[in-house]
C-alpha cells in the first residue's frame, strides 16, 4: 500500500479516481501529489494544451509521426520497434509527459475495423513481442506505456456498449496472449480498459478480467485507466478493477462516494487504487530524467528506417528496384503521391514535424524525367480528364509508379469499413493504366488490407506502405530505388475477397453483441483450416535478394517435457544485401481438442549480406504447444513443426514426439462408459459392474463395435440404469468411493 | 388438472413420473390408470417386447420400413407425409402402441451428423411443414406423436453431455421454428426432451424451453417426454418441465420424492405434470378405434411411392429414363443393388415386412438383358478383382447402372462422421468406371450427403435416393425406367466439399461444449451469404419433363401490414407428366440487423400433364418478413420475393415495399447520441443540451460529418461528460424526464 494512503481522505481518494481534466489526474497538494499528464499515442506523440480532446478533432503540438502499427507490425523487428519507443518516450518527456497511450494489440479479427491501422496484426505471437518492444522502449525513458484496448474491443461499431460474445478458449488463445506477454515481459505502466463488454460485462466493471486474470495471473503491476468516457458506472468500475477513470467525469467522484457511504462499495476498494496510482507515478517520476530534448531531425530519419522496413513488396516482375538513370521517364500518377496518407484518423492523428512526398523524393532520386499526373480526386469521384491524362504519361514513360490506397473518409478510428475495395476512381485509374501497360508499380497507402485482385497479375510489382508516417515518402523513393530494401512481412493475411475472411457472417453484430463465432479461427488459422485460397498469405513479403532455408532440426532434450530447440540456416543467395523473416509454426494434429494448422510460435529477422549465411536458433516452450482447457494443457503425442517464410511458404517440415503426462481423467456421476473405461482403476470396476447385469448388458458393452460406439457416450449412471431398475446414480457414487 | 390428481398419493405421483419399463409408463390400478406404451418410430415403427431397448440391438416386431427423413424430406410433400403418417398410425394401433416416437424435425446442421437420416432438412419451414403432417397424419389414428429431439440435438458426438452454445436468436430463426409450427399447427400429444444442453442447461431441466417457451409461448398442451436416459437430475428435471422420464429409471421415484421432502420440490410440480400425462393418454384413447388391421402389402406401397417421391435426379445427360426394351444389356454394378442400404442405424432400425432389391426390380422390369457384377464389398476393403469384373461388364453393356452408398459402419445413431466421402473401394470402382465410360448412371443409397465431385461431370446421370425404406428397391426400378418421375427436390446443400460448410470450425466441439458460431448461416443460408459455389444447391433436382415459372406477381394490400401474396403460374413445358417444387423464398437487405440472402417461407408441389398449366397463390404472413430481436420484428423498408425452383434457380424477382410502424427506440442512461438523435423528441432535447456547451460541441457534433460518426456511437452521458465537468448521467437522467 501507497504511504499516502492513510494520509487521504475519502474525499481526497473519491477525488483521485477520475481525471482532473481531459488528460490531467487530480492533485492533492496539501501531500504534494502531484496530477500526472497522460497523452494520446501510439505512432507518435499527440500532446494537447488543457483545451483538449480525445477524438482529434483540436490543435495538438507538432510531433514525429511515425509508421502506424499496421506498418510497424510489418516490420517484424522488436528492436527496431524498441528503438522507436525510446524516441516516442524522450518525445513525451519533453512535454512533460507522464504515460503515453499505446500500444495497441489487439488482434486483427476483420480486415474491416475502422482501427486496424493502430493494431499490429491477425497474431497474437506476433502483436505481443513488438507490443512489448514498444512498452519497454517507450518506459526506458521514464514515460509509463498504456497497453490497449483491454480486451476483446476488436470493431469500432457500437464499441462503446456492444458485447463481445466470446469463449474463453478464444480469449486465452488469440485476444488475451499478446496483453498477456507485455504485461509478463515490459510491466507496462498502465493498461487501458476497452469501451465494449465482454460476454455481457463492461470490461471496466470486469472483475474476471481486470483482477483474476490481468493482476492475478499475469502478475500485472501497474494501473488499470478506462479507456475515454468507457466508465459508465462508476462504483461497478472502481468495484472491478478500474483504477483510474479518463477523462474528467462529471459525478464520478460523487457516486463513488455515496456507494461507499450507503456501504456498497468498500473503502479499501478506493486504497487498492489509489495506491496502485500513486505507486505508478512514483515509479516514473524516478526515473524521468530532466531536461530531455528532441533531435528532431534524427527521429524524422528513424521514422524513414521504420517506414523502409515496413514496406511489404507483394509482386514483382523484376520491375522492382528502379535505376535512378536508366529506363527513360517516370511517370508518377496518384494524388499520393503528392498528398500523403501517411497516418489514421481519429484518437491518434498528430501534427507532424515534417512531412515528406513521394513525388519530391522520386523527383530528387532519379536522374531521370520525372512526370507527374493526379490521376483521381480524393474525393472519390470519377475524373475522367485525369484519368486520360494518367494514361498519356503513362503510354509515354518508360516507368509508370501508381499511388493508391485509402483516404480518412475510407478508415477511421469511429467506424468500420464495408467493404474492401479501393475507391471506384481510383480502380477506374488502375483499370486504365492496366490497359495499356503490364509493369505498373502500384504503390499503397492504407490503414487495412484492400482487395488486390484488380491489381494480381496486371501490373509490374505491388509494393504496399501502409501509413508509413511522416517520412513514409522519403522511404518509398528509398525502396523503389533500392537504396533500402522492401523490409515488411505480412502481419495480416490478405484475402481475395472479403466473403471468405473468417468473422464475415458474424460483423459486426448487433448494437447490442458480437459473437466472435470462428473462435480461434483468425486470419491464417482461418484459411488454413478452411483450405482457402488466399491473395497473400500471413507473413509474406518479397525481398530484393533470395534467401535458403536449410538443415532444419529440432532437438528435444527430454520428451517427457514439453520443450525444443530450432535449428535453421539461412542463406542469402542472391545478389543483393536484404533482409529475411524466418517463422517458426507448431501444429498439434493429435489433439484431443480441434486445433488450428499451424499457429506462430518464434520468428527472426536476419539481415545478411550476399551469399551469407546464419544459423537462427529458437526455444519452444511448454506453452508453445499448449491449447487452452480450463488451463493450459500438453497432451502426449506427436507435434509439427514447420519452418518457413510464410504461413504457407513452409521451407521445412519436422515432426516431433512429446512423452509428457496425461493428465488424468477425474470421473464424477455425469462421466460417461468411455470415460470410466479410459480411467486406470474405472474400467476395472465398470467392467465388474456391467457384468452383475448380465450378459447381454456386457456384451453389448464390450464386444459389438458398433454398439460400444453408442454406449460410451453415455453417462454411466444413465446406463446402468436403463431398463435395469437399478438406480444408477446411486451405483456410480458407490463406484466413485472405489476409486 | 386431470381430475384423478386429487385422489394420487405423493409415492403413486412420483411413480408415475417415469417408466415402468422401457417402453410403458406406470399403472396405478387402483384407481384404474393404464400404462402407455411408447415405441420407437418414426420411418416404421419399432415394437419390442418387454425385453426390449433403446438402441436398435434386439429384435422388433415386422414392420412397414418406411423411407427414413431424409428421403422424406426431399418429397416436399406434406400431404405424402400425412399419409405416411396414417400408415404409421394404424401400425402403432395394431400392436396397441399409444405413442410413435418421431417425427425428428432438427435441422441439419452439419451433413456430418450421424442422425441426419432421421430429419427432414436444414431448412426450418420445410422441416416444420412435414413434421406437422407427419404428426398430423399418426395423431389422426389416435396414436400420439413424440416430436424430438427438442432441442439443438444436432450432433451425436457426445450429445448426452454436449452443450450447445447457440444464442437465442439462431435458437428462435433456425433451430425451434420447426418445433413450433408443429406445436401450433398439428398439437403434438407429447415432445422429447433431448439428451445436450443448451446454453450450460440440460434441456430437461431447461424451464425456459420447456415452459416459457413450448407452453407460455406457443401453447403446447401436451407432455415432455425425456429421451431415453436424458434424466440426470429427477428433481431438477421435473421441475425444469420434464414430465415424463424414460425409460424404466432406478431411484427417479426416490429421489423426487426426497426432493419434495426435502421442501425443495413442490408437490404441485407433480400435479401439474401427472395431469399432463393423464390429460393426454385419456385423450388418446377416447381418439383410438378398437380392432385396426393392417394392409402390409399395401402399405409397402405407399413406401415404393413415397420412396419414388424421394430420388432426387441431380445430374442426367439424357440417359435417364432408361428403355425397357432398346439400348442392350444392362450392367446392374455395386453391391447395394442385391444388398439394399435401406433404413439407418440405431433406435430407429426396424425388421422390414418384406424387402426389395433393386437388382430382382431391375430384371423385372427391363426386356434387356441383365447382367450383375458387385464391385465392392460392403467392408470397405478394395478388391480388385471386382472392380476388374465390373468394368468388363461394363464394357459389354448398352448401360451401367451403379449403386453406390454408405453402410451402416459409414454412418448411425449414435456417432458422426468425419468426412463426406464415399468409401475408397467405391471410389476405386467409380474411377475405373469412369475411364472406360461417361455415361454410367449412378445410384446412391445413403442418409447425408456425400461428396459427388468424383461424380459430377463424369457420369451420365446421378439419382440420389437416400435411405429408401423396404420398398426402395422397387421405387429406383420405377424411376430408372420412368414408370415414376424422380419427384424429390434436396432438402439440404450438397457442397463441393466438406471445409465449405459452415460449422466446419465448430464441429463437434470438446465433450462440454460446440459453439454454433455460424449462427443463422445454416445450410444454404451460408452458402448464399459467403457467396460459396456448391455442388448442388437447396431445392434443386431434375425432372424428365420441363417447368416454366411466369407471371409472378406480389401484391400488398396494406403496406401498413405485414402482408402478402404471391401468385405464379407453372406450366409444364416439356413430354412428360411430372412434378415440380414451387419455392418462394424473403430477403430482408434493409434490415438493420444482418439477414440471410433468402431464406424459404413457403412452397408447393404441383403435378402437372404435359402442356398443363396452374397457378400457385401463397400468401406471407408478418412471419414470413420477421427476425429475432428480442421478439419478432418487422421493420419497413423494402423486401426481396423470389420464386424458384432451388436457392439458385431463382425464375422470377419482385421488390416490395412494406410501410409497417418503426418501433420507437426507447431511450435510457445507456442510449448513444445516435439514438437520441433518431429519437423524435430526443433530437431537440440533444440539441438543446449541447448547445449549451458551447460552439465547439454542437459544431463537433453536428457539422463535422466525420467527427459525428464517431461521435454518434458514444453514450450521451459519456458525450456530455467528455472532459466538460457535467455530470452526463444526471444531465441525462434529466432529459430522460422530459421526454
Amino acid at each position: 500500500m501507497h504511504h499516502l494512503v492513510a494520509q487521504l481522505t475519502l474525499e481526497e481518494k473519491a477525488a483521485l479516481l477520475s481525471g482532473a481534466s481531459v488528460w490531467k489526474t487530480a492533485a492533492i497538494e496539501r501531500l504534494g501529489v502531484e496530477p500526472a499528464l497522460l497523452s494520446d499515442g501510439p505512432h507518435g506523440l499527440r500532446f494537447q494544451e488543457e483545451t483538449g480532446d480525445h477524438l482529434g478533432l483540436n490543435h495538438s503540438e507538432p510531433a514525429t509521426a511515425f509508421p502506424t502499427a499496421a506498418a510497424t507490425g510489418s516490420t517484424w523487428d522488436p528492436e527496431l520497434l524498441h528503438e522507436m519507443g525510446e524516441a516516442l518516450g524522450r518525445e513525451s518527456r519533453a512535454f512533460g509527459v507522464d504515460v503515453l497511450l499505446g500500444p495497441g494489440v489487439n488482434i486483427k479479427r476483420s480486415p474491416l475495423c475502422g482501427r486496424n491501422f493502430e493494431y499490429f496484426s491477425e497474431d497474437p505471437v506476433l502483436a505481443g513481442e513488438l507490443g512489448a518492444a514498444w512498452v519497454n522502449g517507450v518506459q526506458s525513458q521514464g514515460v509509463g506505456a498504456s497497453l490497449k484496448h483491454f480486451a476483446a474491443n476488436n470493431q469500432e461499431t457500437e464499441r462503446m456498449r456492444v458485447s463481445a460474445e466470446v469463449d474463453e478458449r478464444t480469449l486465452r488463445e488469440i485476444y488475451l496472449p499478446a496483453f498477456e506477454h507485455t504485461v509478463k515481459t515490459a510491466n507496462p505502466a498502465t493498461i487501458m480498459a476497452s469501451y465494449n463488454k465482454i460476454n455481457g460485462t463492461y470490461v471496466t466493471e470486469n472483475t474476471w478480467l481486470l483482477e483474476d486474470v490481468l493482476r492475478g495471473e499475469w502478475g500485472f503491476k501497474g494501473y488499470v485507466v478506462s479507456d475515454w468516457g468507457a466508465v459508465g458506472n462508476p462504483a461497478r468500475g472502481v468495484a472491478g478493477g478500474t483504477d483510474l477513470t479518463m477523462p474528467a467525469a462529471g459525478g464520478h467522484a460523487e457516486e463513488v462516494l455515496e456507494a461507499v457511504k450507503a456501504g456498497d462499495l468498500d473503502e479499501a476498494v478506493l486504497d487498492r487504487a489509489v495506491s496502485r496510482l500513486l505507486t505508478v507515478h512514483d515509479r516514473l517520476r524516478a526515473a524521468q530524467k530532466p531536461g530531455v530534448t528532441v533531435d528532431h531531425a534524427a527521429h524524422h530519419e528513424l521514422a524513414r528506417r521504420v517506414a523502409a522496413a515496413s514496406s511489404v513488396l507483394l509482386a514483382n516482375n523484376g520491375v522492382l528496384p528502379l535505376s535512378a538513370t536508366e529506363g527513360g521517364a517516370i511517370a508518377v500518377i496518384g494524388e499520393f503521391a503528392r498528398t500523403p496518407r501517411f497516418q489514421g484518423a481519429g484518437s491518434s492523428h498528430i501534427i507532424p514535424t515534417q512531412l515528406e512526398r513521394a513525388l519530391d523524393r522520386i523527383r530528387a532520386a532519379a536522374q531521370r524525367e520525372v512526370t507527374f499526373s493526379a490521376g483521381f480526386r480524393l474525393d472519390g469521384t470519377v475524373d475522367e480528364a485525369l484519368i486520360a491524362e494518367a494514361v498519356a504519361a503513362a503510354k509515354a514513360a518508360g516507368t509508370v509508379v501508381l499511388f493508391l490506397g485509402l483516404s480518412d473518409k475510407e478508415e477511421s478510428e469511429g467506424f468500420d469499413r464495408e467493404h474492401l475495395d479501393l475507391p471506384p476512381n481510383q480502380l477506374a485509374l488502375l483499370e486504365a493504366l492496366a490497359e495499356v501497360r503490364d509493369d505498373v508499380v502500384v504503390v499503397l497507402s492504407n490503414g487495412s488490407v484492400v482487395d488486390l485482385t484488380p491489381a494480381i497479375g496486371r501490373t509490374g510489382a505491388i509494393l504496399e506502405t501502409w501509413l508509413g508516417g511522416q517520412a513514409s515518402g522519403a522511404a518509398t523513393a528509398d525502396v523503389l530505388f533500392g537504396t533500402a530494401e522492401p523490409g515488411g512481412r505480412l502481419a495480416e493475411t490478405v484475402p481475395l475477397r472479403l466473403a471468405d475472411n473468417p468473422s464475415y457472417v458474424n460483423w459486426p453484430g448487433t448494437p447490442q453483441q458480437v459473437h466472435y463465432g470462428e473462435r480461434i479461427y483468425v486470419g491464417y488459422r482461418w484459411y488454413d483450416r478452411t483450405d482457402k485460397d488466399v491473395a497473400f498469405p500471413f507473413g509474406f513479403g518479397l525481398s530484393y535478394t533470395t534467401f535458403a532455408i536449410s538443415d532444419v532440426a529440432v532437438s528435444v532434450a527430454d520428451p517427457a517435457q514439453a520443450k525444443a530447440v530450432v535449428t535453421a540456416t539461412v542463406t542469402n543467395t542472391g545478389e543483393r544485401a536484404g533482409s529475411e523473416v524466418v517463422q517458426v509454426y507448431v501444429g498439434d494434429p493429435s489433439a484431443s481438442a480441434d486445433r488450428p494448422v499451424r499457429e506462430l510460435k518464434a520468428f527472426a529477422k536476419v539481415t545478411l549480406e550476399p551469399g551469407d549465411r546464419t544459423v537462427l536458433t529458437f526455444e519452444l516452450s511448454e506453452r508453445d504447444f499448449a491449447f487452452w482447457a480450463d488451463g493450459w494443457t500438453v497432451e502426449p503425442g506427436d507435434f509439427v513443426i514447420e519452418v518457413g517464410t510464410s504461413s504457407r511458404d513452409i521451407a521445412a517440415t519436422e515432426i516431433i514426439t512429446l512423452d509428457v503426462p496425461v493428465a488424468t481423467v477425474v470421473l464424477d456421476t455425469d462421466s460417461t462408459v468411455g470415460d470410466w473405461l479410459k480411467h486406470p482403476q474405472g474400467a476395472a470396476l465398470l467392467q465388474e459392474q456391467v457384468s452383475k447385469l448380465g450378459a447381454g448388458f456386457a456384451s453389448a458393452l464390450f464386444e459389438d463395435e458398433e454398439a460400444r460406439v453408442m454406449i460410451e457416450s453415455m453417462p454411466l449412471r444413465s446406463l446402468l440404469g436403463f431398463g435395469t431398475g437399478v438406480n444408477g446414480k446411486a451405483v456410480v457414487g458407490e463406484l466413485l468411493t472405489r476409486l
